[in-house]
């Protein structure tokens, strides 16, 4: 960590502003923030007026800033926990960190807070190394390095594209897990970050999460939207959904998704058991969509994250298309998405 | 680990003595070690007598017992870290657990013992995740579980056949890294087990490991031989060669390998510059190997671990035999060890 160097003018963090009070979670994280701009956005369901504590470089985007940046002709909806993807679409930084507000800074073993940005900041500028496991996690942390019998034309490694973080004390975990263990709090710190093999399929959380804008944005959308999704995070896949898709995105086009650290601490709320009903929905839907993941295969001809979502969209729309309306809609929405990507990217100064 | 219920009579623990004074480490192993079986097998290129303390149960091996067991006709040599896999021929146990001389306990963060036999059944026993990747690592530890949007239909995951530890202070570096970095000892404990996924290759060291011997006991074997082998670990490949091997093997059979917990503390010895000619061939091999490995694909009709290493064998010898006539040697070497496994397996009551 010690040897990151980062350009404050290179980060933007965007939080998705679901409850309207943000000063404890702004005042928690001001260590860490203060220095870096933000991009918040409100949920545009919430009528309430937010509230955000002074001393910081900020940014807020309301429903009236969605509405006329992205207009009415588009099959994508930025409400609940997708408004943070309106951040990422007007961000013209290189790299972006995502926050839920329902987190604040962990502790490591030590006691130290945690960094989350300088941590994420570490995993997306070290290279990452899909194509061979190190058995000592990432080598180029300090103090570790590639192992024995580790090939050395693979040891310069590739671009990391996604850095995802975990969770202390509330884990992201489903409706029917966190229903079934309501007590079960996540203490254990694993001081380690890895990157994801290729061909490997993982559970893209969006809570505390961080990439580069420049080499994937374009990937992360929000397209897959349950019918009963509410505002409770184990209520939403749009996250798990885009995670598959960036993945296998990344696969193609050669590049790194790390996960480990950092750490953000969770909060509690919501009520699992409510929620059962609407994310068993979710659940059922990984069954189909797993397979799809596993076995899609992306032309030679798709050599930016716009070409690769245009076409998984048009994989998703003939192989998933006919198993759920739901999937249909996903495939429209990722290819609204690359279109107001491209519009508002050459059309906008941006934030 | 508290739900691990370790059966002693299904676990041996297989010691190769490079050094003849055991008396060290077998005083410092004792709390994790008496209670169990101990194969130890002396190197048969040793001359010295071997010191082993009371109090343990124990059956040792020499260069005799080796020759009246397995031979002359055949092109397996048990000389030097090899002589352990004399130790897997013998043994009539499930589990296998195998450290070298050089290593004793390491203590996790509270100071603590690692109990290296508990955390490698724990391990084996757990079952594996190799078709998703779980960003939370081990789903079954104690307070921990599959993460939101973890498919359900591999919640139960598959067999765990091997399981490979760590490293505290000297890691498991090839000579190039050791030499250039002499000073750099390994204090990060990652308090964390994981299976690596599917189709991921990595590189699987012989000095702290644990396995089903008997669904892959077959597939862990001296094969690969570097001309100039020594008697320092970073000389020798056999461990990484057997690795990729078994690593297809497993994903071939639908079974999982893990790595992570348990540490050992690996004390220092050997000059790294010396090595460094030796280590040289091996870290050029490693460029053939890895293509190989991750092209090669088993026939449905092998069902076992005997029929994979035949098979194996077989690729081997077509499509390495000729880049160098240490491949075909070893594709020699896997054939003998099926005959060898299954003759002393069958003939002679073990141990």
């Amino acid at each position: 960590m010690s040897n990151t160097s980062i350009n404050n003018n290179e980060v933007d963090i965007v939080i998705a502003a679901i409850n309207s009070d943000l000063e404890p979670f702004m005042n928690e994280w001001r260590p860490v923030f203060s220095q870096f701009h933000l991009i918040i956005v409100k949920d545009p369901d919430m009528n309430g007026e937010l509230h955000i504590p002074e001393g910081f470089n900020v940014d807020v985007f309301t429903k009236s800033d969605i509405d006329r940046v992205v207009g009415s002709s588009t099959s994508i909806l930025f409400s609940g926990y997708s408004c943070r993807y309106f951040g990422y679409l007007v961000s013209r930084k290189k790299y972006i960190i995502s926050i839920d507000d329902d987190c604040i800074p962990a502790r490591d073993t030590n006691g130290d807070l945690v960094d989350v940005v300088a941590q994420h900041i570490a995993n997306l500028q070290a290279p990452a190394t899909p194509f061979f496991f190190n058995t000592l996690y990432d080598p180029y942390r300090k103090g570790a390095d590639f192992v024995r019998g580790y090939p050395f034309s693979l040891r310069s490694g590739v671009t990391c594209a996604l850095s995802c973080g975990l969770w202390l004390n509330l884990a992201d975990y489903d409706a029917p897990t966190q229903a079934l263990k309501p007590e079960q709090r996540n203490s254990r710190y694993v001081d380690a970050v890895m990157t994801v093999p290729v061909r490997s399929l993982m559970p893209v959380s969006g809570i505390n999460i961080a990439f580069n804008r420049e080499v994937v944005g374009p990937a992360l959308f929000p397209a897959l939207r349950l019918a009963g999704e509410g505002k409770l995070r184990w209520e939403t896949v749009e996250d798990i959904w885009s995670g598959m898709c960036v993945k296998v995105i990344c696969d193609h086009l050669g590049l790194g998704v790390k996960s480990g650290i950092p750490y953000v601490w969770r909060r509690e709320r919501g009520d699992a058991i409510e929620s059962l009903k609407k994310e068993w929905e979710g659940v059922k839907l990984m069954e189909e969509v797993v397979p799809f993941f596993q076995s899609v295969r992306l032309p030679q001809t798709a050599v930016t994250a716009e070409d690769c979502v245009v076409e998984m969209a048009k994989s998703v729309k003939e192989q998933l298309g006919k198993v759920d309306p739901m999937f249909a809609r996903a495939a429209d929405a990722m290819g609204d998405w690359v279109k107001l990507w491209k519009s508002v990217g050459s059309s906008s100064p941006g934030v």
